[in-house]
């Protein structure tokens, strides 16, 4: 299953240096790197991991060509990662050709639904009345598509993805096995003492090109939709309450949780375990870090962190019992200040 | 699918004040309610709204009633949001007719079973020796119901929901997809550097009228139950250990985990994110902030909190070093104290 | 459904004290344990808790044995809480005889699929080309095993777990509801703002005696596999991140995130809702509380935290609100010390 720098070269561009009759057997991290496989140096400033690689190519950039022709074949490219990035792609595609479209017999599909041309349906899904399947869709075994849900063009759905009532996800996009989109909001009113059920009567919007991660969950809306961007990328086990808006090409990593009707703007990123409330605002190109928790809005593109440093656990016990009396602490010091304003003859 | 204004509130009750007649397309949140649709102003401080939605009709407090009845029709409720949760349940049921019970035949049922009258399963459903479906509850395709599992009347069981052996599913729960109900607790003893798994022998009890959202798991107990009251909601992607046992109309938001053995009150709040360590009591009506950590028993009713506050990047790094030095400031300040109590005279 | 104190200790060991006939209905918590019921006290300075049982019988250590045998019945074992666990395997083996292998007719099966010895396959299971299923395993219903995904012998598969193709699960290994194996790692290019999928060409390997909670998701590396070592326990709701390795005998609590590329330790402990860093390392040995974030690697074992204290919301609000000033407050400090050392004589 090796595949020459020089077909690499052909499928992908590049200008290659050396032997473009070398054979590929594997993409390898640098260091692990054998010298049958081809790895990459992202950036000029790692050249020194040029002369440690055991690979046998290398992807770099353009001001790294010398460096790394002297030692071995290399590809110059551009931007390396993003090279790198699509060569998986092809490399996948080689290796793994796509199976044939195949609508399993044991999938059960309403007859009002709508399969797409090409589309495959897997073992005991279960495909509701009006459905929409776009042409190219592969719906993994174990799904469930509810009453009149709708899957773009061209979408992969993994085993057992959940897609509720009408809710709807867009062309080209991966959904992990595990997923539920539109799952009922959490929306209760009280009422002496106990929870008085708000049905939830919106659904889910997803774009175009939307990658979610295993068992995350997307909530359906109270009244309007939730509604998700084009290009969006959501990790594993993240949570996204009742009416939230995630803008374009957004980010998240693993185990966040958005609580309802947050509205989160285009190209900005949150770190994994980040809770973002509910009702709050981030502008466009905001960066939160991992574990922080947004409880106010964002209006200044920026990174933005609240996280307790680690420490080992008896520092920790230590400043931690100190924290309790902070504001305390800061009293203590401006009387302080001001004793010694007064006391003390100015120097 | 229009409603009269005159049909909610023969349906709901209610003071109408205005057009009878008036057709109502859709339940609609105040900001974007267009004049074909109903919304409601839960209380009379935000009066403002009023004059700037676009609403047809409106749900008010009595307070209210005349300003609203100035510029158009409204429906006069003691608890406009309340009435509003009323609203979409009798909007759903009239929009969405219940779907005829029906047994799927692809299901696998096991002939020890007893499935309740008019009680649906869906396809691919499993449901195992000697289990119990109450009548007029609705288990839907890949549940999988474990031996001698029980699921009280007229609750729903949306998609792959996972009741463990002898669990047991109060009435009129609603459980959303993936929730795994009796998996094993995290129980080991240690021994020479490995772990002995203890088996949990326990099973897990939920009340009447529970809600449990999507991907949430709660695990068997040890030795005894676990155990989670009426009225219950619990959100999405939430981890409840062995052995918990959680008060009656006690809500949870997504993303919170509680370790084994906790006992949780009746009519608590616990934020998104928050963890709840093991072994520990929380009284009735305590109220727990969003990714706060619980270490110790509470045992007051109020609002507990603990999260590190956001800000910007380059603010935090300064502060949460110093936080590390936090024990140390604070012997510092303490000996500045004392050297100006010993040589400055006092004022 | 009884068993006799003899017949426990004929089969487990340890030294009986008492009624060898002496009938057993139930393990139960010392705290509720009642007269036909055993429990066990598991280190000798909780001796005060055996005058205020009421279980018939107790398992304790050498140095209680005279103490709970004046009370009644006793088994002295070196380890109590490690018998228990013993018991409570040998307990549940006598009370849930396993069920005959069976491979479900409606289970989806790839012809060249191999099945060992006595596996069983659960109702509507989906097993791909080539897969390998080990003697003695039991998949559950709804699993999906992906091309040449491998599972060994003895391993328990509860309901719908997914194993992604390559994938390989050890011998004894359990894993609950809901788990996902192989999901995509999380990899990203950025190019012009958009996101450009890494394909993940990696797999995941898990050793022998591994446990792994509900929901939790353990993703296939992007080059080289994500490695979980042998008897590591992973308890529910879990994300493992792309290549990650974690060592032998190393413990999670519920909710912890990893992400890629973290390397941790052997017989390391985690607690709940913590979250690791990517590209980080962990030492053996090495223990985080719980809702810590780890931020750095850390090279010595011992035990390490990283959490806000929790108090009530008011206390809480102002501290939070000093602590966004504690750089500066440092530096108030650090010019109060120096004006005094400038202007206070030496005492």
């Amino acid at each position: 299953m090796s595949r020459s720098l020089g077909a690499i070269v052909d499928a992908l561009g590049g200008e290659l240096v050396g032997d473009a009759g070398l054979s590929i057997r594997r993409l390898a991290p640098l260091a692990s790197a054998l010298p049958d496989e081809l790895s990459f140096v992202a950036q000029a400033r790692y050249a020194s991991q040029i002369q440690t690689t055991a690979a046998g190519a290398l992807i770099v950039p353009a001001a790294l060509k010398e460096a790394a022709g002297l030692r071995g074949a290399c590809i110059v490219a551009d931007d390396p990662y993003l090279y790198f990035a699509r060569l998986t792609q092809w490399w996948r595609a080689v290796h793994e050709p796509a199976e044939e479209p195949r609508v399993d017999p044991s999938a059960s599909i309403h007859p009002s639904a709508h399969i797409g041309d090409r589309a495959s349906i897997g073992p005991f899904a279960v495909v509701g009345a009006g459905v929409r399947v776009g042409a190219d869709a592969r719906i993994g075994p174990h799904c469930v598509l509810g009453r009149e849900a709708s899957v773009g063009e061209g979408t992969l759905l993994y085993a057992r993805v959940s897609v509720g009532d009408r809710c709807v996800v867009g062309r080209r996009c991966i959904l992990h096995p595990g997923v539920v989109i539109g799952a009922d909001g959490f929306g209760f009113a009280p009422h002496q003492g106990e929870w008085v059920k708000i049905e939830q009567l919106g659904a889910v919007r997803i774009g175009d090109d939307v990658e979610i991660g295993a068992n995350t969950c997307i909530d359906r809306g109270a009244l309007d939709d939730t509604v998700i961007g084009n290009g969006v990328k959501l990790d594993n086990l993240i949570q996204i309450g009742h009416n939230v808006r995630i803008g374009d090409h957004t980010a998240m990593a693993g185990c966040v949780g958005v609580a309802g009707t947050a509205t989160i703007g285009a190209h900005c990123s949150v770190g994994g375990g980040a809770i973002v409330l509910g009702h709050l605002t981030l502008a466009d190109r905001v960066n939160i870090s991992a574990a922080t928790v947004v409880t106010r809005s964002i209006h200044q593109p920026g990174l933005y962190t609240g996280m307790f440093p680690i420490d080992d656990n008896a520092a920790w016990e230590k400043n931690a019992a100190s924290l309790k009396q902070l504001g305390r602490l800061r009293e203590r010091l401006r009387a302080l200040e001001q004793r010694i304003d007064n006391d003390l003859p100015k120097s």
